[in-house]
């Protein structure tokens, strides 16, 4: 039987062995909800990078959309920040669109030692699961995290994922064991707590706690954005 | 109001500001349960060392007891191992004993900028608790974990303690929220829940499953050890 593990920070991630897994990288507030939403919504490849200087520069040097934030604000001379209903219009069909978040695509990057990165997220929960189910490989749940602590949103979704794959994937470590507990623990009333989560504080003092809502919605849709080359793409 | 923050392992550490903070350091299987139960039994001061030629040499010359484990086995030429039931002897009462652990002593060791550091178990929780109540402080729970990694027992125990003094120290930050909701989600099965650590399985094996269940005793001590001045003294 194959097994699932969970990361509930990037800065733990070296503790674990990425060589021939899948690791689903997470950070629901918001990078990974809204790549999800975009290639839901037609984007044709979502494009992570680690600095505000490499968005700047591929946004200009091959015509992307530049998208991202730094502490949760958008990032000024970028066409979007980090919003999943930034990432639906219809202008952005068929484009590219480059990235960076705080969290989110640092966690993509510490993960290029697996066998395969996909893109996870409460909307996409079902297509993700499904997937990973008849993968035949181990699979880590990678938490983004915020600046290197544990949340309680990614850690929720960890535990919904191991949840639902755990018919196929043995639980493995005791981080993969508590996020199931903690997901079963809030199973019903999922928006309350992940509101109690110091993430999602700090971002309703922005105003934008309508992500928030939107974000925990679940298997909204069935796009599966994998990173391969680069770039995220839709596995057909 | 005071605050209470978790750390779930001594890896992430760095994260937390440990200054004028009473840090409550855990390694309930077995560390700072044998600490706190040699102190209960009248061992005068416990030294945790780092290594286990430090162990050796102060052991030689001071005359002290050694004790330790090295991935959970007795360690060659220690008078004892890292068993609870050892640190209850009769002739170890008024003696010292130098001690070195995989995980436990290396966390008391990670918490030197804290104001005061308090040995934490499942053992004196009462006692700790009451002492934290009134402490005016804000508390770092620093969670011992298996080599870096995250273990569930000492995040129950996270969970308890804060449970405990939640009416004098606000909750700060996911990990304790996490911690609280684990162990609300298993306040009536501890022991069933902490055998299903890794841990509890990685010690079960070395046929060692008695001294788990007595670390999950609550509050059998009133014993609270403080490191200070390189050693475990009991707070009068």
């Amino acid at each position: 039987m194959n097994h699932v593990e969970v990361c509930l920070t990037p800065e733990l991630i070296h503790q674990f062995d990425l060589n021939n897994k899948i690791v689903v990288a997470v950070d629901i507030f918001r990078a990974t909800s809204c790549m999800v939403t975009g290639m839901a919504h037609g984007v044709e490849a979502i494009y992570p990078v680690a600095t505000v200087d490499d968005c700047f520069r591929l946004g200009e040097e091959k015509g992307m959309i530049t998208a991202g934030e730094r502490g949760g604000a958008k990032i000024e001379g970028f066409t979007i920040g980090n919003s999943p209903y930034e990432y639906m219009k219809d202008e952005f069909k068929d484009q590219s669109i480059v990235v960076t978040t705080t969290n989110g695509t640092k966690t993509i990057l510490a993960s290029l030692d697996a066998d395969q990165i996909l893109i996870g997220a409460f909307l996409n929960l079902r297509a993700l699961a499904d997937y990973l189910s008849t993968s035949r490989k181990d699979v880590i749940i990678h938490c983004a995290g915020w600046k290197g602590t544990i949340n309680i949103e990614d850690t929720l979704f960890a535990g919904a994922l191991v949840e639902e794959i755990k018919s196929s994937h043995q639980l493995n470590g005791d981080a993969s064991l508590m996020a199931l507990q903690l997901y079963k623990a809030n199973a019903y009333n999922l928006m309350e707590t992940a509101m109690q989560s110091a993430h999602a504080k700090r971002l309703t003092a922005f105003g934008i706690g309508k992500d928030i809502e939107f974000c925990m919605n679940q298997s909204l849709y069935s796009a599966l954005p994998e990173f391969k080359d680069s770039k995220l793409q839709i596995i057909p």
